[in-house]
């Protein structure tokens, strides 16, 4: 007797599971093996959940739904995961970008009035129903490109009102389009003007004030800090994370962007997420977040649009740190919201293979977000997200960078974006 | 009283001539200057030419026409020129991106069975037809984002039928589909397997029967050789291209791509067009080119996706070397038809200012083609293609880069491609 399904799609020329147990007729493909894929793969949805993966002739006989899909001569992944972004924000920095490739420095662009607080009194102005505004076609582009998780940031309003402002455009968006946004609370980007000259007194509002009322009303999942010179040390960020996971959020931390302050370690000691940024970081930082499991989140985006050199992905990948990948989207220093072009970016510029580059934007991207049980891999019981991508081959999808291969999105066990609709 | 047009486009907020002598309304900004940018620009087109650029209000007022254009808060920009393609060919080599990815080197790679030859074998056993129906989607690609004029070579052929075969699928293309194909042959791509022992004999077939024979039946406009280790030498790239220019031929040449042999001076010695690729290449060289003004063209894709460095656009700009970007689309190390990204990375990875990015796909990229009075800026009697990026400011082009901002393309006087058509 057949099981009713929702939706089933096979055929797929490749399916990736992402568990290595549940590969299927690869056996000659090593780099195929490693992501669970499976050859002619199917896979049958019920409600928001995958039921049931396996090959298309077993699948096909043992389920029936209303809607099937065809997915032959192409690959089939799990939803993409972006884990590291700051998608709501007003205002646009692209002088700034002019002036880099000029050859003006960080200081040049404060200088004309750049940098983290022009976005922040842009974000300040703006209401929450036009913040909700600009994300929206941002979060649609990330779609379109395969995207169905995707962390968000708040750190441009850094005051108690703008921060949750910030928190509930990201939760506004979570109910109006398909993709799941992670809310992260970021009030420590930076010391905002009026508290230059009272630091204290700004940290002092974040341990006693923000973070108990943005944990309370349950508007972030999870807690960071920009620990870098010009932003917070390390006492600090131990301080504001330490009081973060007292009020039961998650921790993280951008890590070495400029200068080594130590946030590879301290991720290691708090048992923490993620170190994001990862230009800089000490071979013993290195050796404790492989030992903790704590996942390096690189973005190729940012030391693009800055000029400086990509972080090593396969020293990372050597050392056994999971490393995941993201696109930082932010309006300063990475504005793209293609992050398949990032995966290929961390296999060509950033020494990843192509498994590793794949992993990257998929199961350890939701790993950087203590989401592993949920999203990142189509096994039974996650949540049923998906891309078909027009491509035989998960290595096309990396190889032809810069291309669009999605054709059809499942989010939570709809399909959400199909090519041509 | 009104001139009669069949196409008006107004309101850009900004119009790039690539002219410089046609800016206005931009006197605060340099960057717009130098690319003949106008604030709220308009544009009139009769026929398939240009016939008049201006403000809006002077161009909406002295024309009229059936189809009226709005593009404001939108950029217009010459349609993009992609002046060194290999679109033509069968046969997918994704597999030696996964091999490179894992460390292999170009020896591991031609040991298991990859490198040019396996494409010559594909496109060899392709039929005409076969071809054309592979390269159409390619081409249909790389108009979604803008390029109107594209050069592709053959070289997968290597034989007098089977590049004569590929020179006709351009033939056909060009008279099927928007993009307005630029035909170069590249028989001295590499020596075919069969001629391995009788090197001089396949060059004898160039230069007596093939090149004479595609000059007389105009499937070519122009040259290319292969100048490097592996490939031909010096005095072999002078021969073949002292027959292509003999027979009417324009010459260009692939220089420095993995070592020096003298490319440089020898495109500035023959008036050539270009020399592509210029990883390594001499001071002198450089000198040389910038003083006979050949123009380089760079290709990041082909860096990108063999892991190589990048060529210095910043070394060539700043000796007046005239600098081109393209695609290098072709199966083996650059699969990618976004021309946009190229600009992207040539100011990102290369060393290149917006506005050399901007004319490296458009004015310069024309020149690199000898077509510079035909296409590549938008002045009366230049060939009506342009496209229309959904971005207020051409710097977002570039700095927003990964995704598609094309919104309209023209080519030859016709829409050819409307967003959400």
């Amino acid at each position: 007797m057949t099981k009713q399904a929702d939706i089933i799609v096979h055929g797929a020329s490749q399916l990736l599971t992402l568990e290595p147990t549940l590969a299927h007729g690869v056996d000659d493909d090593e780099e195929a093996c490693a992501l669970g894929a499976i050859r002619d793969g199917a896979l049958a949805i019920v409600g928001d959940r995958v039921a049931d993966v396996g090959g298309s002739e077993r699948i096909l006989a043992e389920h029936e739904a209303p809607l099937v899909i065809n997915a032959s001569g192409r690959t089939v992944t799990p939803g993409l995961v972006d884990p590291h972004t700051h998608a709501v924000f007003a205002g646009s920095r692209h002088m700034e970008f002019a002036l880099r490739m000029r050859g003006a420095s960080y200081l040049d662009i404060l200088a004309a009035g750049g940098g983290i607080h022009s976005t922040v009194e842009a974000t300040r102005r703006a209401s929450l129903a036009e913040l909700v505004a600009l994300t929206r076609p941002r979060l649609a582009r990330a779609l379109a490109f395969g995207v169905t998780t995707m962390e968000v940031k708040s750190g441009y309003g850094l005051d108690l009102d703008n921060e949750v402002k910030m928190l509930l455009a990201v939760r506004e968006l979570g109910a109006s389009q398909p993709i799941r946004p992670v809310p992260t609370l970021l009030s420590a980007h930076v010391v905002p003007k009026e508290y230059e000259d009272r630091r204290t007194q700004y940290l002092d509002l974040l341990v006693t004030r923000l973070i108990p009322e943005v944990a309370s009303r349950k508007l972030a999942a999870a807690c960071d800090v920009f620990l870098d010179r010009g932003a917070f040390d390390l006492d600090e960020t131990r301080a504001i994370l330490g009081a973060a996971r007292a009020a039961g959020l998650a921790v993280k931390v951008h890590a070495g962007q400029f200068t080594d302050m130590g946030g590879p370690e301290l991720m290691a000691d708090m048992k923490g997420l993620s170190a994001d940024h990862m230009e800089h970081v000490s071979d013993e930082g290195v050796r404790r977040m492989a030992e903790a499991g704590v996942v390096a989140t690189l973005l190729p985006g940012a030391a693009f649009c800055v000029r400086s050199a990509f972080p090593n992905g396969r020293r990372l990948a050597d050392a056994g740190v999971p490393v995941a990948l993201a696109t930082d989207h932010n309006p300063g220093t990475s504005p793209t919201s293609n992050l398949p072009l990032m995966a290929s970016m961390g296999a060509a510029l950033m020494g990843l293979t192509c498994t590793e580059a794949m992993r990257a934007v998929t199961r350890n991207a939701a790993c950087a977000l203590g989401l592993e049980g949920e999203v990142g891999s189509l096994v039974p019981g996650r949540r049923a997200d998906l891309v078909v991508f027009d491509v035989p081959d998960f290595r096309l999808f990396l190889y032809h960078f810069g291309v669009n291969h999605a054709v059809l999105v499942v989010a939570g066990g709809r399909v959400v974006l199909e090519e041509g609709s």
